[in-house]
């Protein structure tokens, strides 16, 4: 099966000694960097660095039960049949993740997957009005509702939720309701396993040994991804096939893709002095993936004043916005290219008579070809001219497959990251900062 | 009529020199910013400083004619009118300014303005399934389009043109297809400007002084708008009363909101050594109106090694992810938040007998207070534990009034910004290297 592959050839000087080190070349520029992200790979396969209780993620792809996805995929099927719009409650790792996935494989201009409901979030936010237009929408249409919180009392969604479901109740009566609300929660404690046990909601585990930013391969992601449409069998099947070529005994440089970005990263950070990692697409349908890969870094490597800031653009569109910046403002990051090799159709520009837009001399060619050549060229002004260090991930379409292998490929790459920076890649202590003061101001 | 506002008392060091000169007292610690940004200030209006044949935007809503208003909105009805979907083509200041104000005001889950056509961008990218799902659509609805280039040779808008005006002339043929495209570009050269004259189709002119990414209050703007059903009078009786506060012949550093804006970030880029402004907001509405101020000041600024690298968060969503890094990671940036005053509806959040989920402390409050208290708490996790100077923007409500009036003050406290930096303002000569790239792979 072909697989996600990395380019280091424009990556400047480090890109130069990746090149070294993958023909088998002792790279001395790089024996620090790689020092470090070699015990960070023993450290994450022997699990026992920092936050070593959060490791599930690492087995999760080859682990996971076919009976469960099994059932998951009935389950999912149940509620499908029975929704025109799926809401689904959740926020951070509970949101990103799912949607990230869904944006990727959907059509652009549709709301939905063939056959599948339309998919909308709440809970992520604490808008007002968005949320008396959800209401407003959910008095025309059929509907379920998937919920997702560990502990059930985060703010954003226990608030969504309790509006929608009340709303649920009252539109369908109290034991309909109850068969159109999923709960992803807790095993045993907390308000939403208390009140799924109750009330007799259909629900699903958060593993306790898997953060919520590594959990989309979890029932977290999985069983709103199989009500919205998504393979999630396929899915799973990418990331096991990432799995199975990263997480070998003894590291091997030339075919770890996760060792190799996390080693390129590090000379950035360390040796380059870089501040920012741009990821950048030439596609949009990427755009979520780089939400969800903000996220998974951010929130990983930011902390005790450390860390990449995670930036994200999508181009050619934003080459007409932050492209100047890029080219010719301060030397702050290195470029981190999502290049997709392929689209699901086909499209000619057409040969125009009079010329008058002068494209003629791309008439013929496919639109993905000028594209392909605006990546190209884009890669070599920011390299070459703006001396900008660019890596370029290569994937070979968007489908859950491939999709499986980004996502694992990311994770496990984060994790030898952050060890790296001798960080605990797992937990989140600022996150409670401005929860607390929200508290505080709320009287409670 | 009320305004928007700055408030600077979460913005540290800086913030307290701001408070001391906004309280007429001398702020030694400022005195070398603002001798930078009063220079600035004056060369700006005097018109001589660098790219001074492109400030035609400054005084662009005062002196734009009330006859011209009428006469696009006229134009606009017509359009409207037989159009179930209108598509916008045009990239980079042609695109994202009429988008973000739509985004800004139209309901968040419709995809348009009640009584408008929805609205569809292309030739903002080369996205080649984007653009057969796109026509795909047109085969089965009624539509007109508006095509917004100076030359009409630009890559993206001009190969998007040539496939939709291929597919509005296969299925409305030429004479009604010619009424159905609108052209804003060039007033006399330029392939687009040939084209729109030869066949007749209705046109506006991209003024010759103004340059992209300062044009959303002309023509380039204020006719999609006017289709897509924004009030585009409101929104230039918004520009032109921020015009008028912030263009008088002496800078009053207690009144020029601008001025004040642009002093803080210099302080913050040249005494703090920040690298990144984060703009956030608490309202998704702003998402777009970033969007469109990473284009403002990035490519106002990011050349010859200098600028503010301009980022972008949605909160709560991204305290959830960002969050961590903006909390504890490098202290790369400052903050400025993008605060909503009021939401268009009301929304009390539901008691619940069981309480459950902890949340009847809120019970009674509108969802908007939450948000609210979760902005100030943010505001005091960043400034005061996080050491992230904070500035806080406010919007009474988004109206195109304040919309017009927050466009015009980001575009003057950008040219104040730029000239204080000592860069052209007005130039973006880096935008041009990676087309260079592509035009040479493509054997032009």
């Amino acid at each position: 099966m072909d697989s996600i592959s990395l380019d280091f050839s424009h990556g400047n000087e480090a890109g130069s000694l990746m090149e070294e080190l993958l023909k088998g070349k002792a790279a001395a520029g790089l024996a620090k960097q790689q020092e470090a992200v070699s015990q960070a790979y023993n450290t994450l396969l022997q699990g026992n660095g920092k936050g070593n209780d959060f490791l599930g993620w690492i087995r999760l792809p080859e682990e996971i039960q076919a009976e469960t996805l099994e059932d998951i995929s009935a389950k999912a099927e149940e509620f499908r049949k029975k929704s025109e719009l799926f809401i689904c409650i959740g926020i951070g790792g509970s949101y990103l993740g799912t949607r990230a996935i869904i944006e990727a494989l959907k059509p652009q201009l549709s709301d939905r997957m063939p056959g599948a409901p339309a998919v909308i979030y709440a809970g992520h936010q604490l808008n007002q009005d968005y949320m008396n237009e959800l209401l407003a929408l959910l008095d025309k249409h059929e509907y379920t509702v998937c919920v997702i919180s560990k502990s059930g009392t985060t703010t954003e969604p226990a608030i969504a939720f309790r509006l929608i479901r009340e709303h649920l109740t009252a539109k369908y009566g109290k034991a309909e309701a109850g068969k159109r609300i999923a709960a992803i929660t807790d095993r045993q404690k907390g308000a939403l396993r208390t009140l799924a046990d109750t009330e007799g909601f259909p629900s699903y585990v958060v593993p306790d040994n898997i953060g919520g930013r590594f959990s989309v391969l979890s029932p977290v992601g999985l069983f709103p991804l199989a009500v919205a449409g998504i393979d999630i069998k396929s899915l799973i099947k990418g990331a096991a096939d990432m799995q199975k070529r990263l997480t070998v005994p003894a590291l091997d440089w030339g075919k770890n893709i996760a060792a190799q970005y996390a080693l390129f990263r590090q000379y950035q950070y360390v040796q380059q002095h870089k501040k920012v990692e741009l990821l950048v697409n030439f596609d949009s349908r990427f755009h979520f993936l780089s939400e969800w890969w903000k996220q998974l870094y951010g929130e990983s490597e930011g902390k005790e004043g450390k860390g990449l800031f995670p930036s994200n653009a999508g181009f050619t569109t934003d080459l007409h916005s932050l492209g100047q910046y890029i080219q010719e403002g301060e030397r702050l990051f290195f470029e981190t290219v999502l290049s997709l090799e392929n689209q699901h159709t086909r499209l000619q520009i057409p040969s125009d008579r009079e010329n008058l837009d002068g494209m003629n001399f791309v008439a013929g060619k496919e639109m993905a070809y000028v594209n392909r050549k605006a990546e190209e060229g884009t890669i070599l002004a920011h390299a070459r001219q703006g001396n900008v260090p660019v890596l370029r991930i290569s994937v070979p379409r968007l489908n859950a497959f491939h999709i499986g292998q980004l996502i694992y490929f990311f994770e496990f790459a984060c994790g030898l990251s952050g060890y790296s920076m001798d960080v605990n890649p797992f937990d989140q202590p600022g996150v409670e900062a401005y929860k607390q003061n929200m508290f505080r101001l709320l009287g409670k």
